[in-house]
């Protein structure tokens, strides 16, 4: 029998940062597809719209008026999955029936006024706005007293349930730090105990030594698809110094992490030349008042799209009830997002 | 300030069978919804279709021909993630990059010759045929000496990812214990060590006495709304006896189950009046040649359709990057579910 790779036989492999696995089939992307596919949204949008709640000037559902924002703006969700004023309590019947009361903030932050951009389209000037805003956000709710952890993310698309085309991301600020960025923070800690670096320098080392997952590189970050990638195009920004948060990094550090983010979405769209959808967010240190050398900025990017700008992935059944299961590997991902133009296809054209 | 209680304030639950979390927001029903909707397919298939690659006596794509099977089919899927003739490997690269060679099979489970049919509307002593399958199964696959997991399982609708409406599930073995109930068993391990019963069985005796999240019962099995629930109307069959898999079932048993099936699939229906959408899937004891006193079978059943047959909860950006979410709470989804008829819509129309 030939020797085992990993292009081309079924194999698991393990996400250190997690602590789980993922079950990788590279000989199953030729499955044929009669399942569902999505709908393409290429319309075009106007720059301000008079129904939409998150443009400038613009009248909310509960009466409040947007101002007229320039460049960024944010505010409290107006329905909150979180909330700060409740009264605090915990259930606990016989280890079976545990709950607790959390507390905690959801913002919505406008990236622009111009309700027809996204990122991509954006200029850097605009998106280091974004960058700027996180960083003041992450510094006020981090500091209040009740809050643990600040969760930045951004859903772009309707299939990704982001019912606004309207370029804008959030923010859910809470008492608990929840269980991903939880796992993440225990294995991270685990590391640096052992090693005295953090996992992802050593693991950004590597990977920029294989170059074989890289995507690109500016002068403070990188982007690439992780070696324990589920989504078909899942990839990472990381931050070339093991900053713990936002509030590390230098003007210059920002702008750049402004650029790769800009990059990385726009390798997106060219992809099938479409406004990619995505969940996006940052995993970073806990605001939970300890220090925190162990954790090492990242941005995540978790993209369902799988063969076109219509068929996605779908994770179900096995995926819900076992393990996560992807069909092309990480490697190839890389190679076809790389191969791409660094210019957004729209202004090609 | 008034007291905090699960029905109105931000809560977190535990889920004791993962060790992880899920955020509650009871408030949050009454979001307005401008997003994305599903499409609804309720046209009436033909009993036989012949482009239909399940139906008994059609050819698939690899030219292999189905028997003209009466009850139920079984064979292995054209397409299989998983193969059992790969070379097997080890990649360990300073526990940053480790892989594993994963042998296993594929099978794909037709329910029933009748391309027009699902669960629900299927009679009892057919939806006892799919039981005894699983049985026989579960049986062979897991006596294979390289294979410790049998994941039974079923993607229902298009909005799961099923790409064929021909009644059928899946079955996917291999050589590893995948993360879901490997968690699973470590959960249910350590309950069975401290208290000499499984976790399940003093939670469902709990949940008897306490009967507000209970659907049905029969004279085998539970069907309820689990305290932990992370999709909106996501339920569990629990065994009223602790037996750690299909093969410790009494034949009266497997009707029982059955029974619970089609039980809950039609409680189901008739919530919004259409074919409902769902993963489902056996979490039972590995094949791994241990003794596994601790497993308590059960069936899980993730439905993502949240308010309308058009609606779905989508869990994205902060549900993928940090935690579940849900917005309304088990024992609403309870209520609302053991009001409706035990007839199916479509036959008492
Ligand atoms: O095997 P199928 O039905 O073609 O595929 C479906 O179920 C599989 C197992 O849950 C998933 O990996 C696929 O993403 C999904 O589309
Ligand atoms: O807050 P939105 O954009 O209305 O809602 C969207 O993002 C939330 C946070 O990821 C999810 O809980 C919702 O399911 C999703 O539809």
């Amino acid at each position: 029998m030939s020797d085992f790779n990993l292009a081309d036989h079924p194999h698991r492999r393990y996400n250190p940062l997690s602590g789980e696995w993922v079950q990788v089939s590279p000989h199953r992307a030729k499955r044929p597809w009669q399942g569902q596919v999505e709908k393409v949204c290429e319309t075009n949008r106007p720059t301000h719209d008079a129904s939409c709640y998150l443009c400038p000037g613009n009248t909310r559902a509960n009466g409040k008026q947007n101002p007229n924002y320039e460049h960024t703006f944010s505010f409290v969700n107006d329905f909150a999955a979180l909330q700060p004023d409740i009264p605090s309590g915990n259930v606990n019947e016989d280890s079976l029936f545990i709950a607790k009361s959390e507390r905690g903030i959801c913002k919505v932050i406008c990236f622009s006024p111009r309700h027809d951009l996204t990122i991509p389209e954006m200029d850097l000037p605009s998106i280091k706005k974004v960058v700027d805003l996180w960083v003041e956000e992450y510094d006020i709710l981090g500091k209040l007293d009740f809050i643990s952890y600040v969760q930045i993310f951004e859903n772009k698309g309707s299939v990704m349930g982001c019912s606004n085309p309207h370029p804008h991301g959030q923010i859910w600020a809470q008492e608990s730090i929840p269980d991903e960025p939880k796992k993440k923070g225990e294995q991270l800690l685990d590391y640096f105990n052992k090693h005295k670096k953090t996992l992802l320098q050593d693991y950004l080392a590597k990977e920029l030594e294989k170059n074989e997952r890289i995507l690109f590189e500016n002068d403070h970050f990188v982007g690439l698809i992780p070696f324990w990638a589920i989504w078909p195009f899942e990839a990472m920004i990381i931050s070339k110094r093991p900053v713990a948060n936002l509030l590390g990094f230098t003007e210059e550090e920002r702008a750049s992490l402004a650029d790769a983010y800009k990059t990385l979405t726009t390798l997106y769209d060219n992809l099938f030349e479409v406004s990619f959808p995505y969940s996006a967010g940052i995993h970073q240190a806990p605001t939970d008042n300890q220090s925190h050398p162990e954790w090492h900025f990242h941005m995540v990017f978790y993209p369902p799209l799988l063969r076109s700008a219509t068929v996605k992935k779908f994770m179900v059944g096995y995926e819900m009830l076992a393990n996560p299961q992807r069909d092309i590997t990480p490697e190839q991902a890389a190679q076809t997002l790389r191969s791409l133009d660094l210019e957004h296809y729209r202004t090609r054209r």
